[in-house]
């Protein structure tokens, strides 16, 4: 281990409800390299598709294997959508990170929440969506939506306002390049938070 | 009120130790205008010099009017060097982040404890001297530097390290493009921490 600042790499998890955009979102970050990170090859039981390559777009496994992998721990989070195991293997994740290299997830707010109780350390974003702002101002003039809809989108909004408070960050997915912008900021400054470099600063100086 | 997420300005307080370069990097962060804020107007007990404004470069008082302001907690920090008083008048710095904007303060040490124990929700950056990441390869080369300049340097280097403990970001003075980029980059990110937003979106969805 060198004397710098960067001896472990964070754990950035992007999440948010569905149809956010975060896959739109992470998409941009690896097109822009937004900052040098890495990315999980998640886990899947579901049948590759035309094109996909196992080991780089899902690691391709059986129901029996997937469950094994549960039960043996080895997985940070897990899913399941329309019949289908998704999850994120942890040992190439904690791999990583000890290299020293950042390593983002996108995943959903059920994993977002299993991430955050065996990593905590992570920094969790939630990506909101932009008309979360403008809910009251549509509200207050009522008429060009109907008030069912309206009365909808505040329930699901509740919901969304009660999800994002055991995250670190709110970023606002206006345009996507907003989004990634926030999200550059967010990693650069986490990179020099007391808490992530005071141990760093005391083994420089320690008597030895 | 507006719904917007800016509300309610930060107070970014950026110390650090003597002669690390606070000045400078204040006057660049100005110069860039890195971001919109406000910076308060000190109030000393020392003489004005030749050019100096009374309320532009500093509000010039005499020591009575200073230990008044003392008494009534006028101020938000203050100091003494040499003899005179300096302080930051806390009414100005309470309006300006009330009316939304960033204020940014750039003062010593103890005047950035003294800031916390009154605005502990106050960003605070400490600026670290470049040289504090290469002690240790210093020491390993000794015959560089005395063994005495380093035993110095150390010695210095764990008092600057205790100081920062009570900080949330640690910024290194290597050069003043990269500190004030970085500073940049905490700023935003602190915009859109939940702890700092997550009550205006509650607002936005209340049920009135």
């Amino acid at each position: 281990m060198g004397v710098n600042m960067s001896n472990k790499g964070l754990l950035i998890v992007l999440s948010g409800p569905s149809g956010v955009g975060k896959g739109t979102v992470k998409t941009e970050m690896v097109r822009q390299q937004a900052f040098p990170f890495e990315y999980s090859v998640s886990m899947t039981t579901r049948k590759p598709r035309q094109g996909e390559v196992d080991g780089k777009d899902y690691f391709f496994v059986d129901e029996e294997r997937f469950k094994n992998a549960v039960a043996n721990k080895e997985l940070l989070e897990y899913n399941q959508y329309v019949g289908n195991y998704y999850g994120t293997p942890l040992a190439p994740v904690k791999e990583m990170l000890n290299m020293g290299k950042d390593v983002l997830l996108e995943i959903d707010v059920n994993g977002a929440k299993q991430v955050r109780s065996l990593m905590p350390d992570g920094v969790f974003i939630f990506l909101t969506p932009p008309d979360l702002h403008e809910l009251k101002h549509r509200i207050v003039n009522r008429g060009t939506d109907s008030d069912k809809a309206i009365d909808l989108r505040m329930q699901q909004a509740r919901q969304e306002i009660l999800m994002m408070q055991d995250y670190d960050y709110a970023v606002v997915n206006d345009t996507v390049a907003n989004a990634v912008d926030h999200i550059k900021a967010i990693v650069e400054s986490e990179h020099v938070r007391i808490a992530r470099v005071i141990d760093d600063y005391r083994n420089m100086v320690k008597e030895d």
